[in-house]
């Protein structure tokens, strides 16, 4: 979160902002020309419209692809936008298949079918491997550059087998996969163990069979909570019949959780954790005029709620200056314990069978907080509008609430979990109804059968 | 997000709750012994505490310490309470020296410093200096057990020079670090380079010069953020003239990518990323009380806004059952906005400088979807009322709240950041204090001059 102060990245966007507002474009050139892919992609993602786009075109081309790649899905697609295809093209030289399969999903498909052509045989079968499992899954997250060796060679031999490879070993790559004779995933062999090892054992000798392998369809949450549990730099992934089909690196992982941390919090307002920070007005628009008009409903349940008491409030107008308090604090302790059951669904930490633990705990911490709450909302009320009655009627209204807050809190996530609704998205909203309503119903409600 | 259904931890889970409900300790004991640490800590983090408890009795003790890192803060706390100081000596036997600073740091300081004394000189000296660096920098995070060379040896004798290591390669060693005669780092040896090139080479001539050393005191985040922008798999970390100290691995990266997400969005609740869902019932009461005080605070500061209209709400009811959506509209425009500008702070891709960019980009967002809610708003308004008047009012006050909560979204975090305090934290509750006094103020005032 905290973010250094003698950053030289933001420097860098700072000087380079200077650098465009005064139109020296062959300075802002030399200044790209500094930086490495993953630098300009960040920037990119910093710049408005307008800037991002002049930027763009100063890029050197053979960067074009790298770049693509490091950017949301959301800048991605404008940065495509300004390409022609003889770029597009061009851009998807040199990448890693994962990497082009990623890109490739995103090209205008004319453009896809002649990224397919442009490849040798080997190179597009395998692409087709990967465009054949849902992105999402292990098998769309993979890597076919695989380095295999067979058990019963030695490790001298797996040595002169990489120096006649040579740059075909991939730069990150920290573990040798270990297949039989139909390519049947057997184990690993760390290059650390490869290379600190006696030369003549044999490869079953030094290899670990302990890594089990992750299986294609495999949801890529998953994926990362096993890359997290086990420090995994590197896992093989195989098909149905345990066939080696290609490996997943730990930087595809990261993005993965990077990802998942952002869809919990964009989720929460409504925005999808691809969200531009720059987009579009009009895209901007209609996607924020949805999530408004959701709420909207709701909003307006909660005033029909409070329109059934209209009577009651034209009698005592306190009333009204305090609702607002009562649904607040019900949001808010609702919100807490929402939070926790999102993230414990999220990390597979919350199921129906710990969900009563769960709800009984934030139960007895709303019944305590209610207690302190109730009491200091009364006192302040009741010396505010010198009446009592309207200071126990508040203090049972904040009770109550807090009660529903806690059971919603914890059960809403499970429910929409439970019926194929992610609790990230929907959580918030029905909350916020429910402690709205339940707060001004009680609140109103009490005080018409009281205070009347 | 989302968690296979055939997930085989969640099923452990449910049978060991099932074993454990049974009181079938003997059984709860077995599965316990199938179970990999990880897995182990997964399932203690997910069990209220009197199971947990029950759960870490049964525990292997050779896994203490292994399970011991691999839970949150909170809950390695519960745990750590349960075991006497034997048993805590035990546990940090056999740790990475990285792992070794983060356990002690929170043991009680008699078992700290006979830790300390159990420990071998060299491992003794290289702890305390991981320790004398503050947790959340490089320093904290990084590891001592580099393997070194020096630039003028062939590879031939670095290969030999790690057979007689032998086990002392760090399993997830991905490349060795060139240092000179005084350990000053110089670059970068892949293992991938050691065992494809030529045995002959120099380390000179297959090392890379690319990877800059990361310096003791950089921010974690910062650490993070190179992580991401490189694919690196381990970066060098040096002290302030340039010798190596360590390496960070991506595994601890990993841990502060998820962190700083958790950070996000449990923060927004006014919660900790560490915050244990079994908590304590008193612990968390105190922790929320805190939170529900400080938004009452803000919810008493609306209601007296609200208050400041007693006469008028008097005598037009209608105006107490329309007030909420007003507030509640630019609440939920001014969050989005708020998420936006709180994730460009993080990445550090929202500065001074484009903040202006954001800032007008959210306002035309908001005043097209003013335009849009407050048509739709007023036209209910005044169906349900029977009252132009009303209707015209209700669509004025969404208009000016929507453009307040776009400049506030923006802005506020960047403040906040500024001063110090964190956005994540503070910048919800002060938002929807804005776009409740704002939402309120309007919409009564106008009523006041217009309808009264």
């Amino acid at each position: 979160m905290t973010v250094a102060a003698d950053n030289s990245e933001d420097t860098r966007l700072q000087r380079l902002q200077d650098i465009l507002a005064s139109g020296a474009i062959r300075e802002a050139s030399r200044l790209l020309r500094s930086l490495a892919p993953a630098e300009i992609a960040h920037l990119l993602e910093s710049l408005p419209p307008g800037e991002r786009e002049i930027v763009w075109n100063l890029v050197d081309e053979q960067y074009d692809g790298q770049i693509l790649l490091l950017v949301t899905d959301e800048v991605r697609a404008t940065l495509i936008r300004h390409m022609d295809p003889a770029q597009l093209l061009a851009a998807t030289e040199n990448l890693d298949l994962d990497d082009l399969a990623d890109l490739v999903q995103q090209m205008p498909s004319a453009i896809t079918t002649q990224v397919m052509q442009a490849l040798d045989d080997q190179r597009r079968k395998r692409l087709e491997t990967v465009l054949s499992y849902p992105e999402d899954t292990a098998g769309g997250l993979m890597n076919t550059d695989t380095v295999t060796v067979r058990p019963e060679v030695t490790l001298d031999v797996v040595l002169r087998y990489l120096r006649r490879l040579g740059d075909g070993v991939p730069r990150d790559t920290d573990k040798l996969f270990v297949v039989n004779r139909d390519d049947s995933y057997l184990g690993i062999l760390q290059l650390s163990q490869l290379v600190s090892r006696d030369p003549e054992d044999t490869v079953a000798e030094a290899m670990s069979l302990a890594l089990q392998a992750i299986t294609a369809e495999t949801a890529k949450s998953e994926v990362a909570r096993r890359f997290e549990a086990l420090d995994l730099l590197s896992a093989p992934v195989v098909d149905e019949q345990g066939r080696l089909l290609g490996r997943i690196t730990i930087d595809d992982v990261v993005d993965v959780i990077r990802e998942e941390g952002e869809h919990q919090f964009m989720g929460r307002a409504g925005l999808s954790e691809e969200e531009d920070m720059f987009a579009p007005v009009l895209t901007s628009t209609r996607r924020r005029a949805l999530w408004l008009g959701i709420n909207l409903a709701t909003a307006f349940l909660a005033s029909w709620v409070i329109g059934q008491f209209e009577e009651t409030l034209a009698k005592v107008v306190a009333l009204a200056v305090l609702m607002p308090i009562v649904a607040s604090m019900g949001g808010i302790a609702g919100s807490q314990t929402l939070a926790l059951a999102i993230r414990g669904i999220a990390l597979g930490q919350l199921s129906a069978k710990n969900a009563r633990a769960l709800m009984l705990k934030e139960l007895a911490v709303g019944a305590l907080n209610s207690l302190i709450w109730a009491v200091v909302v009364a006192l302040i009320a009741g010396v505010w509008f010198q009446n009592i009655t309207i200071a126990l009627l508040i203090g049972v209204a904040i009770t109550i609430n807090l009660l529903f807050a806690a059971i919603s809190g914890a059960l809403l996530p499970l429910l929409l979990h439970r019926v194929g609704i992610d609790p990230a998205l929907a959580g918030s909203v029905l909350l916020t109804t429910v402690t709205d309503v339940v707060g001004f119903l009680a609140f109103l409600g009490l005080a018409t059968l009281f205070l009347i």
